[in-house]
């Protein structure tokens, strides 16, 4: 119940340890074409480019900004955590012109910042900012800022590691041009790949490239050549085969239960873990109008060591929580209610440690 | 028995279906330390810049350039297959300074040539070479490539995503300043992670960079502050749990058979396949003295369809082999004995169903 890598269903750790195939046999293609298909529904896309990247999040990150920005390029980065702040580190390593727009942790993405920005810096090319801070536990609201981008014809990038099965995330009917996810937060897959999708506006900019993408590994135009065609695939790297597995068991559990429903369990999860909360007297970090049902900031009682206690749980009680980043370290638990770890069991558990512990 | 993914023994199946923990349970924090220890071990280096990479070799291979690599720097690449040509366009993107030694696919890497090359640029920084060409089945004399980069004062950048465990590599008795490798080649683990090994000359050198590095996800001296340290590990990205399992079991499998035995048994597997194979009347491209045991090119027959043949022996005897690349298209076929495909009833399956088909 940390941060992530969440829970593990043993659907996907049985099809994590199955035999491993040719990345260019036809039966891993098809099981490729499947994955694509399946991330299309859990993004709620039709964008062509939707593929998974064979490395984590954060390179996934690295994709997203990698393709879009040319050296010279602005970029607006929003940064309420560590993600946006990572997001604003590869800007400036990849030579870009960077504008922060800033909010305090714990707090949402403000969308009258991001639009007095814009206003100042009408040739910024690129919005990016993260749709659930997994250092916070706070949600902004892509909608809103994706639409205020495009009124500055803004390209968006949206960090949705934290967000993907876990709350709403609608890549078409908000216009995001590049969403990125993980495998390890709401789907419950192991960590080590992760999840991105190009709108067609974003394929268009990267086509229109004037320097190459400085990145062999995560150039857009090469993985496309590989995860793109039905026979004649252009071969770029060998796939994780066995993460790919993982990857497509979990997949096919979500549209399984459904995309909403599992929307719904992680609210409902939640809430049960806010009412047990309360009888032990814990307060959330976070606003509930922004608080992520998946993750949860929780102040530590000042009298109580709270590194101490979370090696109590794990040794005591074999449950992990999360501690603070930043800002936050030391004073904060971050409890993860995300995938296969939202559940009843769980939340009984760790309600029933901490009233122990805390006693 | 293509060339890699290589069949994965089902030790090393049954760790990646493990149930996840957390990336900084102390529990993976003491298996992080004995994949260092092992990876140690597998390379032949003291080396304490260690450690496996979240991302396939290609990533590996641009973890390497991206960290020594600065704009302007001018680097030296070997090409004589795929992966050297894959290094020449990561110095390209990367803004080096980039010259090339060229030698004909299937040959080694001229000694010779690298040297006249180093004459005529004293001010080259790196040198990169394959150990093993996973294109073309021959590998090169990297303990002189070493030599004479050295004289030159040149950092070596080697390949040995196919070499290690199946061929001699020694990193640190040939003075190897980085070298990289792959987990689903000789190691027998699933794709989709990387091994890189920094010597204290490399590392000092990135530390003395003026740049930083372009890519945040390999930037090394991120990395190493996660992997680094007993208690103090900063978070970087979250590392592929499930992976590691596998990496840490096929680690101690090569462990247990010890490293030399490895290369023996790949060197008795080759020619047992060699013997079998001039009984069918079938010829390697690549000359004795320079063949790699675990990846033996095979001229396909004239009047022989080569794909066609492919599909029917992985579709009649559930065997893979692997196609030519490049210059080898459509000509030849990549047989692969490597780590747990190299074993003699393989042999005898493949050559029995090669015989069958070319009758």
């Amino acid at each position: 119940m940390g941060p992530g890598p969440s829970d593990v269903h043993p659907r996907v750790l049985g099809a994590m340890g199955k035999a491993t195939i040719g990345h260019l046999d036809p039966e891993f293609i098809a099981l490729m074409e499947e994955i694509k298909s399946l991330l299309r529904y859990a993004f709620k896309t039709n964008n062509t480019l939707t593929f998974p990247i064979s490395a984590p999040g954060s390179a996934a990150m690295e994709a997203a900004y990698a393709n879009l920005l040319e050296p010279g390029d602005k970029a607006v980065v929003c940064v309420n955590g560590v993600f946006g702040g990572r997001m604003a580190e590869n800007v400036r390593r990849m030579g870009g012109d960077l504008v922060l727009v800033e909010d305090d942790w714990g707090t949402p993405v403000s969308p009258e910042k991001l639009r007095a920005t814009l206003q100042a810096n009408p040739d910024a090319k690129i919005v990016g900012f993260v749709h659930a801070e997994t250092s916070t536990g706070a949600f902004s609201d892509v909608k809103t800022l994706c639409e205020i981008a495009r009124e500055y014809d803004c390209l968006t990038i949206v960090d949705s590691v934290t967000g993907l099965a876990g709350i709403e995330l609608d890549v078409d009917g908000w216009q995001a041009d590049v969403a990125y996810s993980g495998t390890q937060k709401c789907l419950s897959a192991p960590p080590g790949i992760s999840l991105i999708t190009f709108s067609d506006r974003a394929a268009d900019h990267v086509k229109a490239r004037n320097t190459p993408v400085q990145s062999w590994f995560l150039d857009v135009s090469l993985l496309m050549a590989y995860w793109e065609g039905d026979g004649a695939r252009t071969y770029h790297h060998t796939a994780p085969v066995n993460a790919m597995y993982g990857l497509h068991e979990s997949l096919l559990m979500l549209q399984q239960e459904g995309l909403e429903n599992s929307w719904t369990r992680h609210r409902e999860m939640h809430n049960l873990l806010a009412s047990e909360l309360e009888t032990i007297g814990l307060q959330f970090v976070v606003a509930e109008d922004c608080r992520l049902p998946q993750l949860n900031l929780v102040t530590c009682p000042q009298d109580v060591d709270e590194a101490a206690l979370r090696k109590r749980l794990l040794t005591e009680f074999n449950l992990e929580i999360g501690a603070g980043l930043g800002a936050f370290a030391g004073k904060v638990w971050r409890i993860g209610l995300m995938g296969y770890s939202a559940r009843q069991e769980n939340i009984q558990l760790c309600a029933s440690a901490l009233r122990h512990c805390l006693a």
